[in-house]
């Protein structure tokens, strides 16, 4: 745990500049706007420790994978996240010396994210290495209202001395990825131009070949007033700047406004695009700073009005709560059925691609109750869409008839993950996609969904489900070898409980679909069971044997699920037995040993008790609990939120809690020694889950929402909004 | 399987020239010295698919580790056989038009690798683009009788035309490795010379800072005298040439003789190295080509008098068997304990690193009997230098108090290879190590290696062991999770029988070494016991324990020993119902698919049966033999000698042969179509074995050889000798 920032309700606020923790607060304070994001990367020039990174939504590059021994179904490709044109940058001068916090010393430096209004705020008194002092002020935002612009304005006031305040601020395609398998750059060049007062870059990505244009407008004002003071143009390939230099006096501030206008190919064709981002930034400066200020402000508080959870009591869980929210809401608006939620979203490049299991398991539920229920529909049908890829994926691996994978990592589709024991064998993740279903309809009861689109995708699970077992003449059961769970840190493993649970009720669920299509949209189930060359009688006699005789692994005596063959087998250890020097485990252990442990990354077993709680009575539930969770050691950022909610049910109500700060705070008190690499995205939708279904207990049960509330002890009260089928609910607990 | 080599008892002969066969012609047709080697690669330029190689002994180099996800405890660097100067090059101009195999046409093409004398001949007949023809000659070998040269003699003879022959002889050091992993190139140039008649180059390796300097010495023939004619010189970093042009007549031969000295800094001090080749290369003239072809006819003379194997009846059985035994003699002679034998020798680069528990599973049995024994103690020797290596590597796995894991692949003792599955797991190498020990000692009755090296590593391979293992509270017995046996095909299984028995046999052999040492050496024991920090009583006693409740699984109401856990529970079919489209299935199916299957890389159960055969009565090894053989795909080389072994024991002769053949003539008919990366150098050893402990039936029992001949169908007799405790045995079957 690294704690260095303030508690606010609605505020992350650092004080004091700390160079160590610049690339976490990189990512703590990005700002984004679900087209495209940016992490909190100083503006003017900073030659110490910082992780560059402006990303812009749908736009990814292929990098060749790097192995270490090639094998078979591997994908030649892996999907990045793009570090693109940088419309931060402005480099300044303070009476001719470099302003740069790696050179220069800083007082009262504090650095806030107004979580309520959606903007980044720094301010900080420097002095330069001649002794020279000013205070500088920055804000900036990208726009909610107009989500092609965002604006800077960046401000000086001299403190001990009367001189020149030069500003060079710049657009740079120039860029490249820290994560770069091969260190190559993913850009080419495409126009730049400058000329006084602005500037426009284009870049295309090579092979995927999307363009991107950056462009600016610059305004200088004094003393509150707009200078006509003349900008000197610059550029060169990838870059556009200006430049302008103001005397100013002593106690007089001067301010630099920069509108920013960033298109894509994805909406604009490259012929018009360079113009796209000129017409942005034109657009922005017309509007002006404070009518855009204005602007974000209405639509953070829109947001806000439906998607806010208030917690009294317990500043550090309102703060965390609210920081979750602002992220998902960042990255994720559901606008465009193209885009999906990376792990990451705009705050770092790690796991690259954008598509994960996370969005089907933690982020839908999200989305589905703070947003219009089309959000989550288009999360659906953006895996239908891309049905033809999971089946070519299962061809890859020898399935046939229809069978489909989906992928572990993907941007458009195709797999990107390149390890055999995840991309082979995580194959759980195709469970979850037909969960979503179940779990979008349950909740919003839009059945037409399996006649439209769900029952493509359904059938396609289930025959892989049906290919993926094999009977075990030994057992005479059917069973499932060769798994990795959602528990990474066991893999290869036989009969995952979790994984067979799942399988076993993807068949039926499928089953259940196409029964309910033929029997309330006839035609549509003619029409799609040829489509997909559906053998009603075989296939459902196949699936339904699987079902009757699928094996399921429990020890002896107990209600407890085994999470694999062989898991009693273990030294069975709890987690609170490790010294705390060797955790993460992750980070200390080698592989082998960690898996030759009984500790668990993430819930497994839990994370279907969670998914089929009605399954299940009170006491399966608990010994399941009681088992398991002591040997979770939650390296995942998946992991602590279920748990959250089980130990709710349970009336575990210190562990929920504890659970609950951990996801909650998981990237602000930086638990596993990560945030650097960027924010925990997916996750956060999970902290959302475990106050609405854990602490407020809400569930759908025959149609009907209902709560079942437990108040922390350490709070006075909480309150949340949901979406239910057309009508707000909401639910309040104590003061 | 890929048939286009002529059979013939003493040669490998390849008739007509087809680029298609270039690069496995490459790998078969190499010829070393046991100090440097060199793929037959075209001495003229070739433009068409070429694997240049050129190998010094004990010159690597540490390539960055490349890896989808790092994971703790892998090697930072991979050490990579390194391919060095080019040595061989002459290009060829034929009045004006340069010689390419890609370019011109060619009749007559013959290319032959001479096994009785060690050299390598090809010629052809060419026709020029213009329509000039001549006559191509060239031999090469590279000295067993002075390993630090090497000879060439190449000779053109105009056929239809009066004109020029230039040649260009060269020596190139800027060469890259085919499989570097972020196309670095591996050399510094250090220097570059050429005089006329002559050059030297001398380079460096990046990181290692290993020198190898290479020198020529010209002279050229003209219907056989010697000319003046002036060589130009020419010289760059990394490259020096030579340029000499006559004029001929039709049907005038003219021959360039290109003497070689080829020396490394394992040799040498870096100042001294250029002058050492360039010594080495005068030496090389001044003897002259054929004092030099009759001291390598007599080099070779000496090895095949007792490596010898004679089959008389089955001419390919014949060319085979010497075929192993010719590579084996050419990649290691035993002469220097800083090498080892690389599992592609000095044919390739795939694989890197030199050593694997190849060396002490297959090869020593093979040097201990053809060489001297020191030889073969040599090998052991080898492991005992890398022992504190080995502890460090078991400690960065987490193990303590001297345990000691021995590196899948090594250069110099430290892990080079970076998948999961088999630097952490694949440990039953451990075994293989002290297994040779037990091996060396009863063919040789060198009891005292015990007390001088034994010991020590034996002692830290069995503290490596008990902790390796762990003890189940649901079984009651130790247990080892978490293991990749002999057989790839199958990761990260808990139990492996062939793990398990050699690791239960480590303890056993390390107490009774112990003990020997104990009783019979008393002071080295004291000595040794103390540096090893030995708790006799309590160290003793828990490996006693383990022995006594270590786990093997075996299947109920039979004899067969389970290859790991949950074996049976697979659907268990034979490799003859594998499609042959399919096969090898390791490059054509998903790697899940592969591990799910019963289907057996190499030899895993058998492995141990055939280490342990007296712990075994005929039925048990009847009935593993008849279960586990039908599985078994053999897409390791190192299977089907062991498979061969067993079969002859068990009588079964059909099978016997058959696996003699496929592992004789693996590279030779390129079954894995994979010779064109290098041969299987390693396996060659079993192939050896197969006829040696196979149809020879030899084994050592109570100090005594014993002999149990079986005489396959097709042969009408074998013969061999072995040197036994200083002897030399002779074994003739039939004919």
């Amino acid at each position: 745990m690294i704690k260095y920032l303030t508690t606010h309700p609605w505020k992350i606020v650092e004080e004091g500049f700390n160079p160590k923790h610049q690339r976490s607060s990189e990512s703590i304070f990005s700002i984004g706007n679900g087209r495209f994001g940016q992490r909190a990367n100083h503006e003017e020039t900073y030659t110490g420790p910082t992780l560059q990174g402006s990303y812009v939504a749908g736009v990814y590059y292929p990098d060749k994978t790097r192995v270490g021994w090639w094998k078979n179904g591997y994908p030649e490709y892996f999907a990045k996240v793009l570090n693109s044109i940088n419309w931060t940058g402005i480099r300044v001068f303070i009476d001719g010396e470099e302003l740069d916090l790696a050179v220069c010393s800083t007082a009262n430096f504090r650095r806030e994210l107004d979580m309520q209004r959606g903007i980044l705020l720094r301010s900080f008194d420097v002095t330069t290495i001649s002794g020279k002092q000013a205070r500088v002020e920055s804000i900036r935002f990208c726009s909610m209202a107009d989500d092609e612009t965002a604006v800077i304005r960046y401000s000086v006031t001299p403190l001990n001395f009367d001189g020149t305040i030069r500003f060079m601020p710049y657009l740079d395609g120039d860029v490249h990825n820290h994560d770069s398998n091969y260190d190559e750059k993913f850009w080419e060049p495409i126009s730049a131009e400058a000329w006084s007062g602005g500037g426009t870059v284009v870049c295309r990505t090579k092979k995927t070949v999307f363009d991107v244009a950056a462009s600016m407008q610059l305004t200088l004002h004094a003393n509150g007033a707009e200078q006509s003071a003349p900008f000197a143009e610059f550029s060169r390939d990838f870059f556009s700047e200006n430049e302008v230099e103001v005397t100013v006096k002593s106690n007089e501030t001067v301010s630099l406004f920069k509108y920013v206008g960033l298109v894509s190919s994805l909406n604009y064709s490259a012929t018009e695009l360079g113009n796209a981002a000129k017409t942005a930034a034109e657009r922005a400066k017309s509007k002006g700073f404070d009518a855009m200020l204005n602007a974000q402000t209405d639509a953070w508080a829109t947001i806000w009005e439906m998607a806010d959870i208030q917690i009294s009591g317990d500043d550090e869980a309102q703060q965390a709560i609210r920081f979750n929210i602002f992220h998902l809401n960042q990255t994720y608006t559901g606008e465009d059925s193209r885009l999906n939620i990376g792990p990451k979203g705009f705050t770092g490049e790690k796991y690259g691609g954008s598509t994960y299991w996370d969005t089907e398991a933690y982020c839908i539920p999200f989305y589905m109750s703070t947003k219009n229920q089309h959000v989550a529909r288009q999360l659906l049908v953006y895996r239908h869409n891309q049905l033809e890829k999971a089946i070519e994926n299962a061809r890859k691996l020898g399935f046939t008839g229809g069978a489909a994978l989906y992928p572990m990592v993907t941007m458009n589709g195709e797999e990107c993950h390149n390890e055999w024991e995840i991309t082979f064998e995580e194959i759980h993740r195709n469970g979850a996609i037909a969960y979503a279903i179940h779990n979008y309809i349950r909740y919003t009861g839009d059945h037409a969904y399996l006649a439209e689109y769900g029952i493509d995708v359904l059938t396609g699970i289930a025959r892989f489900w049906a290919q993926r077992v094999h009977w075990s003449e030994a057992k005479g059961m059917y069973v499932m070898h060769g798994v990795t769970g959602p528990n990474e840190y066991e893999n290869n493993v036989n009969n995952n409980w979790y994984t067979s649970y799942i399988a076993r009720w993807c068949m039926q669920y499928a089953m259940e679909a196409l029964n309910y299509v033929k029997a309330n949209h006839s035609s549509a189930y003619t029409e799609k069971t040829k489509a997909l060359n559906f053998d009603e009688a075989a296939e459902l006699k196949q699936w339904q044997h699987i079902i009757d005789h699928l094996y399921l692994g429990a020890k002896e005596g107990s209600r407890i699920y085994l999470q694999q063959d062989g898991f009693l087998d273990k030294e069975l250890r709890n987690a609170s037995s490790l010294n705390q020097s060797e955790r993460p485990i992750n980070q200390h252990w080698s592989w082998d040993r960690i898996l030759r442990s009984c500790f668990i990354k993430q819930a497994d077993v839990l994370q279907g008790i969670y998914f089929f709680e009605e399954d299940f009575d009170m006491e399966t539930i608990r010994e399941n609990f009681d088992f398991y969770e002591p040997m979770t050691v939650h390296e995942s950022s998946l992991s602590p939120c279920v748990h959250s909610i089980l130990a709710a049910k349970l009336g575990y109500e210190e562990k929920a809690y504890e659970m609950y700060m951990r996801t909650s705070r998981l990237d602000l008190d930086d638990y596993n020694h990560e945030a650097h690499e960027g924010l925990h995205i997916t996750s956060m939708a999970g902290t959302w889950m475990s106050i609405v279904q854990g602490f407020g207990g809400m569930r759908v049960v025959n149609d009907k929402l209902t709560f079942n509330p437990m108040l922390p002890k350490k709070w006075k009260g909480f309150s949340f909004k949901v979406m239910f089928r057309g009508e707000v609910k909401t639910l309040k607990v104590g003061e």
